[in-house]
This record gives structure tokens, sequence and C-alpha cells, in this order.
């Protein structure tokens, strides 16, 4: 418990979205206060947190004024402009660290990252012009996904390549942003691990969820991820070791895919992840507190899972068809408007772990 | 859902101590706000909710601004001036409605009004003066407790009678009180039913707790408790009674003795309750929750019980010892000051369901 926060503290959290909104309730189940920061006067963290910052990521004076606010800083998305973490780093600490920013805002510096562990990812290519598309595309082929290095999420940033013909077609739509071509994975199915280390180096995975996706949106996780149970170890034992390499402090979501070959990495995420909300209803204790808990400095909970859990998104509209649901725990971010692609809230229904 | 509050409307609350701010969680996960309403700045629950009026419960400008910012107010401790009350009601509804508070503010009606629904309590009777004290241990007898009708909690406004000859000095603590004396009811255990009952009239309650106390206060709760199927079942059904005799909205706790000659209501609690805490990590849809959606004229959700729990109260300094608690849910309720007797948080110890 050495420099852990007490009761009281405060916990600074740069982007007040539905993740940062969960993070703070977590935090608020442990006593300890949140200070959101988010350029959005809106932000659906902002209504729960004991404090609130709504100013620009460029803007260093507030950024200032937050960090002072603060006794140690997170976050709950990785593009996060270099100049705000350095001005918030200057007053204190940032967890998880900058390398794991580092490594997880770029495609090609997290994949380069990833190899240099020793871990399978994707065959891929760095693409920033015309004759860079061609050249990956002859290396890499066809099928295959173009996805800029930077900014993306959700599916956005990216342009499958059917066949090679596609080639010009798919760098026309990066708009010039330096690139990523990706070449396709056979897999059977992608699961994730949410794993956690603590501050003193204790490693807590959760059990792997298994991922089905629609419209490059997560619809739906399941756990137990139907795998061997030797894979499922493998794949936590992975997880440990990018949070060792990354001499990381918080929760992770580590995206795999299973292949006839074995596990290959699709890519990380430094933060609490949509693939973990399961944890919610499964475990006693969730990913948003474990993650709380070692930014505080706090000793890791127990994320044993006591419940088989499905977890689905709600997107958009089809949030009011469930607002009567009784037999699942329902969690809404508080979002003003369902627009079409919104994340707006999910659902986990339990059973008996079988 | 016919007038059930959308997403995104507020929920007032009267009171912001820990039983507030859960209720504000509970609110935050399903997408609701929470207006808290206390006379201090510091409330727990302020640092969680949207809004906080801080002024105190005989300011009725305040109270009618409050009522003004939401949908349907409800509140986290019985002991409510009825002008507040008149002042909000004219404007919102107010859940669990008025007769409940009526009936739990005073331990005379309380328990008056339980013998009339049939249902078994100690012997007791009225005591307003140094003669009716004579005539109270003339007919109850000792051991007896003497407790002020009104404005009593955590064992506070309570003398014990060992003896007739206690009679004077317990009803000169009462500092002339109206009170009432109550029997000394020989239970084997003490348990508690947490219900619920929803709008349309839908009820659902929780496993009977068991409750053990120490110096008056709460100390632990175990579920499922120790008594015969048959037995639970019929504490339950007796919550029922009570929850539709009280044409109740929100969730209710009901505190039983259980004697060799069946169930006798000690006293029933028209709010979430301590002894229901357990919920949090032993169910998919808490004490809290489960308040929210009937306040909010939302169905209930699925209470059932997926492991077996013991909740510990954290009293006082006790919590210190605690924060490094890794196998346990962990709640703290964000309160600045560890005064002896205070209630600082709790630890919820869950196993798979024996």
């Amino acid at each position: 418990m050495t420099d852990a926060l007490a009761p009281g503290a405060t916990i600074g959290i740069l982007g007040g979205g539905q993740l940062g909104r969960m993070l703070a309730l977590a935090a608020a189940r442990l006593g300890l206060k949140c200070h959101v920061y988010d350029p959005d006067t809106g932000a659906p963290a902002a209504q729960v947190a004991a404090a609130h910052t709504h100013a620009g990521y460029d803007d260093l004076d507030a950024l200032r004024g937050f960090a002072a606010a603060v006794d140690v800083a997170t976050y709950e998305f990785e593009n996060i402009p270099t100049a705000a973490l350095d001005a918030i780093e200057a007053q204190v600490p940032i967890r998880p660290g900058r390398q794991a920013l580092a490594v997880s805002q770029d495609r090609l510096a997290e994949k380069t990252w990833l190899s240099g562990l020793g871990l399978t990812v994707a065959p891929f290519a760095a693409v920033d012009d015309a004759a860079g598309m061609e050249a990956a595309v002859a290396r890499i082929g066809a099928p295959s996904i173009l996805k800029t290095r930077r900014f993306g999420y959700d599916g956005k940033g990216q342009a499958r390549l059917h066949a090679a013909d596609d080639a010009a077609a798919a760098w026309a739509a990066m708009n010039g942003a330096p690139s990523v071509l990706e070449g396709f994975v056979d897999f059977e199915r992608e699961i994730s691990v949410i794993g956690a280390r603590a501050a003193d180096g204790q490693i807590a995975c959760f059990d792997p969820g298994e991922n089905v996706h629609r419209n490059g949106i997560l619809h739906t996780t399941t756990v137990p991820a139907r795998v061997p149970r030797a894979l499922a170890t493998d794949a936590v034992l992975l997880a440990g070791r990018i949070l060792n390499a990354l001499d990381y402090v918080g929760v992770i979501g580590v995206e795999l895919f299973v292949t006839p070959s074995g596990l290959v990495v699709n890519e990380i995420a430094p933060r609490v992840h949509n693939s973990g909300h399961w944890t919610q209803n499964g475990c006693l204790i969730d990913q948003f507190e474990q993650h709380v808990r070692a930014v505080a400095g706090w000793p890791l909970g127990d994320g044993s899972r006591h419940s088989d859990v499905v977890m689905t998104n709600l997107i958009g509209d089809e949030v009011f068809a469930q607002l009567g649901v009784a037999d699942a725990g329902l969690h809404l971010y508080g979002k003003a408007e369902a627009r079409p692609g919104r994340k707006m809230g999910h659902l986990n229904r339990i059973a008996p772990r079988a």
C-alpha cells in the first residue's frame, strides 16, 4: 500500500464518455473522488463525478489546473495529444504510463512492438504514399485491410481490400493519413483478455471473453469463450507478458484472434475495454474497479468469475426497446441523444457457471 | 412502463448519506440523474450526483426549488418533517408514499398498524409520562426496552429495563419524549427481508438475511439466513403483505425476530436498508437499483441471488484496516472523518451458493 491514495483522494480522468463514467462510479464505490476532463459540457461522466473541467485537449492552462486538482491521472481513450500528457505528467503521475500510450496510439508502433515481444500479429506493412501502397499490397496481398495508423476506432478509418485491385481506392479513402496494411487473418473466433497490473507488479486477468462484431462495432461478448482450457490459459499468460513488458499499471484490453496455428494479437487498448463490461455482473470486482485500484496504488481485487455472462451492446435507438428489461443487468450511459451507431448502453445476462 | 421516467430524467433524493450515495450510483447505472437534498455541504451522496441542494429541511423555498428540479422524489431516511414532505408533494410524487412514512416515523403507530394487519409484534405500551411508565411496566414487565416513539436509530433513544426497578431511570433517559415500552422477545435470531414493490403492484423480495448486531449497530448480515425454507418463505410473504397494505412503491426493509412460536416483526424501514447491502455483490440487481426502478416507474429487475454473502459493516476506524482487502467487495462511503460508531463502509464476502 506504499503511495496508495487515501479514501477521499481524487483521480483525474481524461475523457468523460461511458468508460470514464463507469470508472467514476467504481471509484465512488471505493470512497474516491473523480475529476473528469472533457471538452463536452454534457459528458456522461461529468454527471457522476465530484468535479468536471470542460476544456479542449490543447488548453494547457486548463490541463495544468486539472493536474493540480488531482492526485493521479488516468484516461478512457488513448488518442490524447502528447503536449497534454506532458503538461499533466509535470505535476502528477499518469497511469497507465506513457509507453503503453505511445505503443497503442499508433498501429505501426503497436504491431512492431508486439512482434518484438515475440508475439504473433497479422502480416503488416507501413503505407505512407501511393508507391508504398503498391509495395505493401505486393507483399501482404489480398484480402487485407488498410487502417490509419492513428485515431481509428470501431471500424472507422479502415478500408477493406477484397483484391489487389482495390489498393488505390483504399489508399484514397485514407485521405493521405499514414496507414498500415494488415494481412487477412483466417480466424475461428475473436477473444479478448482484460488484464490488470498493480503498481507493485501484481497481475490479475479476467477470464477470456468471446467477441462478435456487427458493422465494425462490438455486438456481444460471451464468457466463457468457447476455447480449450489450455488456450484460455495461453491467452491470459500472453496478456501478462504484455503487462509486464510495459511495466503497466491499470487495466488493459488485449484482443486476440484464435487461429488453427495459435493466437494472433489483433490489438491492445491501454484502458478499460468494451469487451470487459461483462465483469460488472459476472465478477466480485469488475474491470472498472480493478483499474481504479491499480491507478490508486491499491492491491488488485478478486476478479474471479461467479457467473457465465453474455454482454450485448445497445447501439443507437436499440436502447429504447430495453428499458423494461428485467432479467439482465442494464447499464445506460446517460447520453442525451441516441444517434445511429452510438453506444448507448449494454446488457449483461448471467447464468450459473456451466 | 406507463408514467415511467425516461433516461436522463432526475430523481430527487432527500438525504445525502451513504444510502443516498448508493441510490445515486444505482440511478447512474440506469442513465438517470440524481439531485440530492442535504443540509451538509460534504454529504457523501453529493459527490456522485448531478446536482445538490444544501439547505435545511425547514427551508421551504429550497424544498420547492428542489421539487421543481426533479421528476420524482424519494428519501434515504424516514424522519423527514411533514411540512417538508407537503411542500415537495405539492409539485412531484414522493415514493414510497406518505402512509409508509407516517407508519414508520412513529414506533407506536408502526406497532399498532402492524398488529392491525394481523402480524405479531412485541408486546408494547405507550409511555407519555411517569404514571404511564408505571402502568406500562406493570403490564409489559421486564426485561423490556423503552424507546422514543420518533427519531431513534442504531440503538439511540433506547434504554433497557433489566428489572421493573429500572423503570424510573429508563423514563428519565428519554428526556420526556413520548415513548413506547416494548416487551422482551426471546428470539433465536434476527432476520430481515428486503422487499420491493413497483408502481404497478409487482413485488420482488430478496432472500432473507440473518443479522448480528454489536453495540446496537448492525455488524453482519449473512445470506442465506439459517432458517428452514418454509420459514424463509413465510418471511417473504409477510413482507409482501406489508408492501401491498401500504400500496408501497420502492424498497422496504422488514426486520423480523425468529422465535419458537413464529416470526415477530421488529420494525420496518421505508427505504433501502443496511441489512440489504449484501445484494450489491450477491444479486444481478441490488436493493438500490430495485428502489430506483420502482421509484422511476420501471419494472423491477431480477433480484435472485447468485452467491452466498456475508456483509460486514466497517465502523469508525475499522475501515482503515480494510483498504487493502482483495477478496471482498469493498464499499466506502466517502466520509471525511472516521468518528467512533460512524458507518464508514462495508465489505461483502461471497461464496458459491451452498
